[in-house]
């Protein structure tokens, strides 16, 4: 039996830092051996360092390690980030420079013009930006990251369109779970029957509208092509714990029926199939045919949080056609993505 | 003094009627003076057949009055009726051919051809059709209909814009509050860390994609001629009380800057507002500077619950411009819609 | 291997009958192959009479069966029932009459002189009472009772300290999950923002404080002699999906320092251990020393929600101690309650 | 028309500050006309500084007052402070030296021997005690408080039993606003399908252990004299905005029936009633007959949010009477009790 690769978690304390935690232990290749958060907890042991969420317990072996700074000098042999953005900028590029796989979750990267903005299921081949990145960050290390949790759920129905039909202008409306936000995050006198429009004052909807034409685009001559598709979301923040519903209308490039459409969507399958990734959900949409469906608490957790559930495609008057969908943010939306980037890397030799 | 006239409440004890109840108590013009319910009700005192869910006390002089069957024996000089649409196709064609002015919320009669779907701020003219109602419902006695609940708020800034820029199309998507839903209603175990979608299996999204068209429509040659808009609806229900919130999208018929749009919609001025109808809200639309607003918690109460609160326009990249509004279900959107009717209707002196 | 013995659901469709079936999928010694409910579902597929509410799939096996009527006719080896107690009074009678063994959650049999009101952990002799019960049900069948979810997860500390210094007086006052109402059950407008004191009009509040004198009582001369503790419950709906959180003040027959307490609660061992029942948590009891423990949210799953939490226990200036408790009402405290039954029944020989 | 008295706010941007200056608006005595807060907010716009989270609109006087930071050169006639304990401890005695009549909402002061620890209707002999504080604070400036928003509401019964029958044991187990906590306050992550005990990690039960015995407790040749009331709290935070729910048992000293436990809670009057204090409610409890009541939602405002509302008393088996309480615990149990101590005093012609 290989040994498995030492993961060292940045930001271990927070909310997605808990998923990763939670989602590593009996990982068939990455243990976590180290954890590093902010100065405030370094020094101390996990378990008193942090506020646990989850309904299942905290690994032991994660809850004696002692909590580190989030410098390079953390041991391990790849590092998983959900860093908050403001550090992150810094500290995941002095990580990679020190040697270090930098497997990402914080925006600060994801928009850079050497840096993939990855999902295995959706753009594999946005790693081959690594070998400019290693002009800029030489030696082993790299940073590689994942899209924001309201993007990747969306962009999964749309490659499938996309591929299949081409997308004009896709049109999206989200209800989002307030763990999206972190811990303490949404207070709860805010939220309490309320809903919360234009979350962080309008930038998620920036990042909705623009990571999607990255991972649907190309990289071609050394450079990311947007894909020409025009974008507009409006976001919100709803009373969930767990799972963002986007409700979705997109106009095609060319005709297709309803029923094309759904098949489009339904038969999606992903050029990492075959790869046999520990954490990749089969198949990754699940199409549901009830007008009720998804909903956050019945879907966020199907196909172990890593599937996207897509409700029934039903004609649009305005644009072509629309739709819902659900996926969880803080597994699919976040540790899962990040995990699932670090099998791919894995499988492909990339990690050491 | 003049002496009020006497309102019967046709389905008294439910959400709606509850409202119109605590509304039109020390109403100037208006006195409520019979309740009448469903057959389980009948016979018993007010006070005995409601559940009471509202903050303020229920009026003791209709705590008092016993409950009366849905029949024209119901002795008042106007019917306000909040009945269930199965019932209240029957029953409000009934009440008005025995000679009863019928105010209804009901949605039976709302799209038939000789039926005004009222808001008094929007298109008064649409009274004329009772002109040809007149054939059908001889008499005293007639229909006037409000809108549903989702589509009366949505129509406020829409009317702005329809009359000064055209519009082609509109996309709309709603969040909104389990109080629309009455009592019991929806269940808690679906609604607790959860969002419904696709409300009554899509015939709320049937109603707002075409009540707007009627109401922003034109009666003429004695019939309605419905506004040539697009409309695309996807309705959910969320975990608040009180207060829909929508996320719409429009595209103009004539091009039109931020600041224009914006200023339409502010500067909606109504053809009643001469008239001083006690329950209308001046001004009816409220233009909120911050993008994190309107939300429903804070918003929903303006105007004594009968203003439509909208936030900042923005450009949207698929259609034109995009905004959210926030308007009082079972007032604005309900009780006081159908009570601004009746105001209407007493200043022009078509009741009685 | 042997073979499974075939299980009949009666009120399948129900928020307990769900969980009978979760819980019942890869039973080892149990199978489910037959569903019975109301006449309003009898006949249909279960997957399509049945609203399923809980986050993992509806079993395949059990989706396709036909739902019966609740009759003797229905073929099974066992009936796990948790029907309403209006129907369960007479239907489950029947049931046992026809030789079926009746393991119940319905509250109708519970305090009968002759019915064991059982908690393996607890009471097993109770089950001595089945000799005087075979008077009035002749032949293989019989009825043995769970108690009340509230019961359940109150009276595991109680006994402990029963036991060991004897109990004078015990006061609680409960703050319970909405899921104990069953489906539809407690209406959301009902309990957003809000809590619902004296659930079913106190009549929670009666069951709370007698049938812990049951469990804690003896079958002693062919009958059931009460504890004589003094019992004051004061109930409550709290806005929680699942677990019930319990704040208990007890008052000792002997004196014991605050360690003392601690240590017999958290030391609490059962008769049934050696017995390794499948669904038996280990150990029953789980004591925190968090005083802000435990919480339903974060504890009610803990020993696969079979474990009932226990938060530290402190002196109280009124009687002697007080702490707090939480338990899964639909798991510990009716589904899994009543397979915990069985599989004693099974493992004692008396399931046929 | 007499002059109105300016009041200092201090704390202006929390939740009870934006309370106070809600109820102060269109005050008959007071007026705010200068507002304090911490040095963040120091300089700014009231309306830039807060976040407003009342559903009446920031009453425009005080909106564009500035800030000021909170010392002595604050001008106005008196300060009502809500500041937290740890700031109000020394800036509270900083202004009652300076000559300015504290009104605190704050525990710092609560448990001093020369601090009144006030409610009006409850003990307003207890001023007297200012007569020593003079001798630590001399001058024109002086302290006094009320009681935490727990303690308050529960008081008023225990006041109406103690006069009537004396008290010797009371058993209290609450359920509490997340208005409590302040803003941010509770995280929603924390909250949402939740229950979390010990507030303030059992700080919150020692206030209602304690408070109430002084409350109760005599001024006597120059000191306080707790009443010799044994007391139980165990608290917990709800999933609710406002309003405090209690559930209580208490232990007589004199023998009394149901029916005049009861009439001695309904028939309690206050020595201030003569007064006409525009805050204070009359009566000050209202006792329900329905066992489902008191609930936070419905009765929190009643009386403008300053009556406590009483259920019905039951036997206990336990103690001798049980019942529940809620009052509004930002209105009642903070905000409205300062104020109605500021009309006490300036009734009495002790504020300037």
């Amino acid at each position: 039996m290989k040994k498995k690769l030492r993961v060292g978690i940045f930001a271990a304390t927070g909310t997605v830092g808990q998923r990763l935690i939670q989602l590593l232990a009996n990982h068939p290749w990455f243990e976590v051996t180290a954890v590093a958060a902010s100065d405030n907890s370094a020094g101390k042991k996990y378990a008193q360092a942090t506020r646990w969420m989850l309904e299942t317990s905290m690994p032991e072996s994660v809850a004696s390690l002692t909590v580190q700074s989030c410098t390079p000098d953390v041991d391990c042999d790849i590092a998983i980030s959900s860093l908050p953005s403001s550090v992150a900028e810094s500290v995941e590029v002095e990580l990679a420079k020190s040697g270090m796989p930098v497997i990402s979750n914080a925006s600060s990267h994801r928009m850079k013009p050497d840096v993939p903005l990855l999902i295995p299921e959706i753009n594999p081949d946005h790693l081959d930006a690594l070998s400019i990145q290693r002009q800029r960050i030489p030696g082993k290390g790299f940073i590689v990251t994942n899209p924001n949790c309201t993007s990747i759920g969306l962009v999964f129905p749309l490659a499938a369109l996309h591929r299949k039909f081409g997308l004009d202008a896709v049109s999206v409306v989200t209800m989002q779970a307030i763990s999206g936000a972190g811990y303490p995050g949404v207070a709860s006198l805010d939220i309490l029957d309320n809903v919360l429009p234009a979350i962080d004052s309008g930038g998620e909807d920036h990042k909705v509208e623009t990571e999607p034409l990255k991972l649907l685009g190309q990289w071609k001559n050394n450079a990311f092509i947007d894909a020409p598709i025009r974008m507009s979301a409006q976001t919100h923040r709803v009373h969930v714990r767990d799972g963002h519903l986007e409700a979705v209308s997109v106009k095609l490039s060319q005709k297709a029926s309803r029923d094309e459409v759904e098949a489009a969507i339904r038969d999606f399958r992903s050029p990492i199939d075959e790869l046999e990734l520990p954490s990749a959900p089969r198949p990754a949409i699940l199409v549901e045919r009830d007008i009720q469906r998804p909903q956050p608490r019945i879907d966020r957790d199907r196909g172990n949080g890593m599937a996207v559930v897509v409700g029934p495609v039903q004609p649009c008057a305005v644009l072509d056609y629309k739709f819902r969908l659900c996926s969880h943010n803080t597994i699919r939306g976040a540790a899962g993505a990040a995990i699932l980037n670090a099998e791919l890397l894995y499988k492909k030799g990339m990690l050491g």
